[in-house]
């Protein structure tokens, strides 16, 4: 039986400093945050783009985590060689290895807190739970989307992102980081009683499972030509019905929802997504059993 | 008598993408907005920091235009030159001389819509006199600060800054993109009136007049160690009494307004600012009377 250590990730993206304000609070005074006993290392993920005030300086970090791309080192730019430098110091076989990653973010979307999983890892899911059982976060489940790969999180044995809004970019606010810290010393007491094999998992998990992300409408030379319909902006996890207001043009006329399934919109007109032509994403909600592998997947992460 | 010429100008920062919106989709049907038959030159102020989606590449445009060193072209950064080549098109002995300029912009802090005027000139006070007689938006008058020069509608005869908000930065919200239409066309409207000298200007004006800028406290090694009190995020307008809540520490010591005065705080938390070292400004609300000088500061730019 080991004693599991968690990596604590803030500033993946340089302009969400919230998480990273709070850190290098945390950095001087050792009580602020309540880590419940469980051994933390906290990064900056990206501190040039922090520096730079940007989401990132040549690529994404948090789409970088590719670990088959980390072999080419000499055409690695600054957040690949970042995000192989992180696996070195704190993945599964690294200096001072971590089960479980925790990647907090903010988005300018009217989301309220949620927790990401990437794709079905029995250990994701289970965190997920424990995490919806006490605190009540939604989950969303990213999965099935080709476009958006290499996340941080998935480099190691379990991880989740966590996402709290909504705060501009590079705008401090003192909700917004005190939900961080909240949810950070939610998250580790949770992970505490893992530790302990002290286990209280709920029977019922509600996800919302990525279904795809819809670009903003176009003209025809590629520009976007309506902007989100007023009565849907800031109405995220709120589903959507069949001919429901979706975008609006300048003149006048209203584009729909065309769908026959009654989607949840996440991610609506988030300002971070605009370069990756996301105008919002739709998920399905959904109630899964919680299943006893993902229990046992999370016990093992103790006795691995 | 001649024609008025305006200069209107989205996109000075390149991150406040709403007016740039606006102007590209006018651009193409030019029908969108209603001119009064004033003649417009429409002009993105900073492309490459629009490209960048930042708000400037080497230095803030909004604060480049100094004639006294325009002189030294070889020295001159991006937004130097950019601010040179404006003044060379659109200036008073410029190719297309314009009399009056325009620059929209947006703000992240809770404000709504207001008027930026830059010192005391009597055709700035004129022109935004017939805006808050005809639609009530508040007027900012920014002076005293040697730490902020430079401003572009200083290099104009005539020259007003329209503030609208709240949207984060890098995003598009349809009530700001038809907040700047409203706003556009009710001061080309205004500018048709002066231009026919059909002038009804108010007796009196309301100003906010900038008494000073607060920073955020900061620590000994000078990172900011509070942030905006709750109670004062998005209260702008609203004014400060002594002892209300201003910042608060994470430790959740509070930091109070101490000034006697009873100031107006305005640009609270503003994003694009954090950088400037600016947590809030504070002004002075008063009511001024409208001078007879500043009537005929306005007909004297038709006649010139």
């Amino acid at each position: 039986m080991m004693q599991l250590k968690v990596l604590l990730v803030a500033g993946t993206h340089g302009n969400e400093i919230n998480g990273i304000w709070l850190f290098e609070k945390w950095q001087k005074s050792s009580l602020l945050i309540n880590t419940h006993g469980i051994k933390t290392y906290k990064v900056i993920g990206n501190p040039e783009a922090k520096k730079a005030g940007k989401r990132y300086i040549y690529s994404d970090l948090n789409r970088s985590f590719l670990e088959e791309s980390f072999l080419s080192i000499n055409s690695l730019n600054l957040e690949a060689k970042r995000a192989k430098e992180l696996v070195e110091l704190y993945g599964n076989k690294g200096e001072n290895p971590c089960q479980i990653a925790l990647d907090f973010h903010t988005t300018t979307a009217s989301m309220g807190s949620c927790l990401v999983v990437y794709g079905r890892r029995a250990t994701d899911l289970a965190l997920a739970g424990l995490i919806q059982n006490k605190v009540g976060l939604p989950i969303y489940l990213h999965e099935s989307d080709k476009e958006q790969t290499g996340f941080l999180v998935e480099s190691w044995p379990c991880g989740l992102v966590i996402e709290i809004g909504p705060v501009g970019q590079g705008l401090l606010n003192s909700e917004i980081i005190s939900q961080t810290k909240l949810i950070l010393e939610n998250l580790l007491e949770q992970i505490k009683n893992i530790n302990n094999l002290n286990l209280l998992f709920p029977d019922k998990l509600i996800i919302h499972r990525h279904v795809k992300s819809i670009d903003f409408p176009r003209d025809e030379e590629g520009n976007i030509n309506a902007f989100v319909h007023p009565l849907r902006q800031g109405r995220d996890w709120h589903p959507l019905k069949k001919n429901d207001d979706l975008f609006l043009k300048l003149d006048g006329e209203t584009i729909n929802y065309q769908e026959k399934e009654s989607y949840v919109p996440v991610f609506i007109n988030e300002a971070a997504y605009m370069e990756k032509n996301i105008a919002m994403s739709l998920t399905k909600r959904e109630l899964w059993d919680f299943e006893d592998d993902w229990e046992k997947s999370l016990i093992d992460l103790v006795f691995q």
